[in-house]
């Protein structure tokens, strides 16, 4: 008898047929014995539909009244879900936000939880019931209904399952856990049975759209193992957990790509204090936000060349304000790239292996892939290369770090647990 | 400077061009001074959208999740209501049932509400905002979401405005007030300046659908002046208000029909003691609603018949019940008739004007008009008769009681105030 978290994301519950086939699911697991708290998105395309809503009455729609709207997305899934699961001979009962004690901050829109008053769910749990909570979804102190962004239901979730103490939070999704590369580019992807939580957030943040980003990181705040797996089959999953000895054998866990940003190039700035700043504070001011930052030499001396990625849809814009800015600080002519892309290796054993930036650049260098920017953390390294070669760059270091094979390790603690 | 609740319905709020027309008006009374309170309903339609998507998931959706489901529509309208009036550059803010307290017994799909926490309303009033409220929906006393019922929006308001202390409660509709008689029937048919709540009482009940009656209930239980009236033109409406001297001097202040009953008669029914009773309880048991009652004698001593009217829908249904009685209780034979209608004349006049009723069947009588059934009231004479002699008995009675003529004490006291 475990305590279950579990989440169905929009395309799980997009109509009547799909939102059954879950119910069916979670009834069976409720009659393993298992106590579930299930967490729900909106159908699919229904927080567009109401966005649009929003939209034809007001083209800058009241922040506080637009999550009011957009709320109601998950209030209706919550409400048909626990009419199928009463059809089944199953107790449910749905909760709103409110009602499930999701306390936020009042940043409509993306709202952070604050805290879950728990007392509601347990109550309904030990009464043996099925509790289906909206996702995405929370009040603030003065009971004014927030959102808390795209992919919120994730947080939702996983923030539950450290609140109730849970045993596992599983994530249910269109996918069937997370992959060492993206199977549509990369057919010998391998899935991944477990992954560390710094892994996944650098997955998450590079472009794996498996798993939000801040619902990893409540995941390792709070120490809640996450299992990742697909709402259609039957297959295991990925669990994302703390890290290990085992893992960290692993060189390389996962490759992931970007091609959603552009890369922008100030010439020969003059190296002198307070030249970074007064290059990013318009920039940020303009709220766009900026991912890699390179400085290096300009070959003249006493200059510097300062490269940066930006979202492609910030491109155009940033050009403009660094075109103007460029004369102010007395820098050379600026470049700009859109058609570019980032490649990320990540995993934790790059912290004991050396060799494994000089492998990568080797094996793209092989290909003739020129790289344009490099960046390095504790457990990733990216390189911008031209987007074209994006596919060719995967699947040639997929093989190179052999992905494609499971480290023994991991099979090992696989059969053991 | 007035506190005033205002209602829209459906249709009012039905797309973006009506809820910015809507907020339009509300926005200039705000600007005139008022503090407004405003009651949405879903959008027209809305409501029978979730109706059909509840029931593709679930043949019978249980009750609590179908009131989570359906307090969605009117937290759709209060949103994008607030945002209209926002972009108009004044400050509003929606409250779903929950956020403006209030309180309902469980009844889910029909429940009453019990009081009304009117502090969180009082607390935005007081910061000069327009207080934008989900009418048909509240919570019980352990947070779970209720709805009113069809027509609930209206109760919210009278009930709000009751609690409120609200100097008038209006009811915006797509009809101008209420009518001395159905206008699409009888041309001459005269709206009215004002009518007690007894009498819309009785006009409610007797198919005037103006007004919800639980509504009217309401305002004449906590002395809430209700004023009708269009919010597609600026005409004055009507006041639904308390009787005064000037009401009583009009003897009929309306004429209405009812076209949705069928007359079901037992025959030579045994004159003892326990019979009706006999009759009614399973007729009662199975949720069937008795109108009219009518027990006369059989013509043969110690029998008696007895008539009465139930909804056409219930009709088919009862006559099998009443069949099955018939013998039980060693009646007659068991008549039935569905092509009738139900005309019926209101005034408060009545009690002290004899020969209302006199005049009332001499002039059906002078069309050939036969009644096949009369029920009286202290301010309301009902008549059942053939259903294809409906709009001819509505327009005869019409001119009878010279209610296109507007009484002079009325009109003398609309000028006074």
């Amino acid at each position: 008898m475990a305590l279950v978290v579990q989440k169905y994301g929009g395309t799980s519950v997009a109509d009547p047929e799909r939102i059954q086939a879950v119910a069916r699911k979670v009834v069976e697991r409720r009659r393993k014995g298992d106590s579930l708290v299930v967490v729900l998105s909106a159908r699919a395309g229904e927080t567009d539909r109401l966005l649009a809503l929003g939209h034809d009455v007001s083209p800058e729609p009241n922040p506080r009244e637009l999550d009011v709207l957009l709320a109601t997305g998950e209030q209706v899934t919550i409400a048909l879900f626990s009419m199928a699961v009463h059809d089944m001979g199953e107790e449910a009962v749905s909760m709103t936000g409110y009602q499930a004690g999701i306390i936020t901050d009042r940043a409509y829109g993306q709202a952070r939880i604050n805290w879950i008053e728990t007392l509601p769910i347990v109550g309904k749990l030990h009464e043996g019931k099925i509790v289906v909570v909206a996702g995405f979804q929370g009040y603030d102190d003065e009971g004014n209904i927030t959102t808390l962004g795209r992919g919120g239901s994730d947080t939702t979730a996983v923030a539950l399952a450290a609140a109730l103490g849970a045993d596992v939070c599983e994530i249910y999704t269109d996918v069937e856990g997370v992959y060492t590369a993206d199977p549509n580019v990369c057919s010998k992807a391998r899935k991944l049975d477990r992954i560390s939580y710094e892994e996944m957030l650098e997955m998450a943040s590079m472009g794996a759209k498996v798993l939000h980003l801040r619902s990893v990181e409540f995941g390792m705040k709070y120490h809640v193992p996450i299992l990742v797996l697909s709402s259609f089959t039957d297959a295991p999953g990925t669990l994302v957990t703390k890290e290990d000895e085992e893992m960290e054998k692993v060189v390389v866990s996962g490759i992931t790509y970007n091609k959603n940003e552009g890369r922008v190039t100030i010439t020969n700035v003059p190296d002198i204090p307070g030249m970074a700043a007064k290059v990013f504070r318009p920039i940020s001011d303009s709220g766009i936000n900026v991912d890699l930052i390179v400085q290096g030499s300009s070959g003249t001396p006493g200059r510097a060349n300062i490269s940066f990625t930006v979202p492609k849809t910030d491109f155009a814009r940033t050009m403009r304000i660094v075109e103007r800015i460029a004369p102010e600080i007395d820098a050379g002519p600026v470049h700009g790239n859109a058609d570019i892309a980032k490649i990320s290796i990540i995993g934790l054993g790059m912290r004991s292996h050396s060799g494994v930036a000089t492998k990568m650049f080797e094996t793209l260098a092989r290909e003739n892939i020129n790289l344009k920017m490099i960046s390095t953390s504790e457990i990733k390294i990216s390189c911008i290369i031209d987007e074209k070669y994006t596919e060719l760059a995967v699947r040639v270091l997929h093989d190179a770090f052999e992905l494609d094979r499971a480290p023994l390790g991991r099979i090992q603690i696989q059969e053991e647990s």
